[in-house]
């Protein structure tokens, strides 16, 4: 189940984009485009993982990780995600903020304990 | 609501620390602790915010943000903080990875909007 929910990134330097966003309370198929656009992260150039929590309130945080700024601009403009960014903005969120940051370090538990 | 849900940042750059964990099923305090933490956290120089979201299953993403990597460092050595981290090593998380990043730039709903 860990696969599931830990990103297997390589070692820093690479980039996380760093997504805080609150939900309002329309649905609209919110669900099922989360998940696509999951799967289409995951087919992109660059694209190194994904982690995502979303607490009972509606407040969540994703983070994905890409190997460059490139490959982060070119995901932000792929033509289907732009046309879900918009239904984010408009119907989806209450409120977001994303931010781009270089990874420069990382460590964790068990990898610490090997 | 949104004031303790969104961390009020400055413009970047800044450094985030990227916090994921799998809870074990132990208790043990945890929430208690984690509230002291936050709370701690926000006494040390150069803190800017933070934000957490945590899955029914137990799967969460923290996310501070500090003005630089010597409050980091600073906040990681803290007496009371390093404790509670070699607790959480033993008792809490199953699995963790910690990411420390260069936050390059932020954007977001509303003040995109504005």
């Amino acid at each position: 189940m860990d696969n599931d929910r830990f990103a297997k990134t390589p070692e820093p330097p690479y980039y996380a984009v760093i997504f805080s966003s609150l939900r309002t309370g329309i649905d609209g198929g919110y669900g099922l485009t989360a998940r696509r656009m999951l799967e289409l992260a995951a087919q992109q150039p660059g694209y190194l993982g994904a982690e995502s929590a979303r607490n009972a309130d509606g407040f969540g945080i994703t983070v994905s990780y890409w190997d460059s700024e490139a490959a982060i601009s070119n995901w932000k403009s792929q033509a289907e995600h732009q046309a879900v960014q918009t239904l984010g903005r408009q119907v989806w969120y209450e409120h977001y903020e994303l931010r781009i940051a270089k990874v420069e370090r990382c460590y964790g538990k068990p990898a610490d304990e090997a």
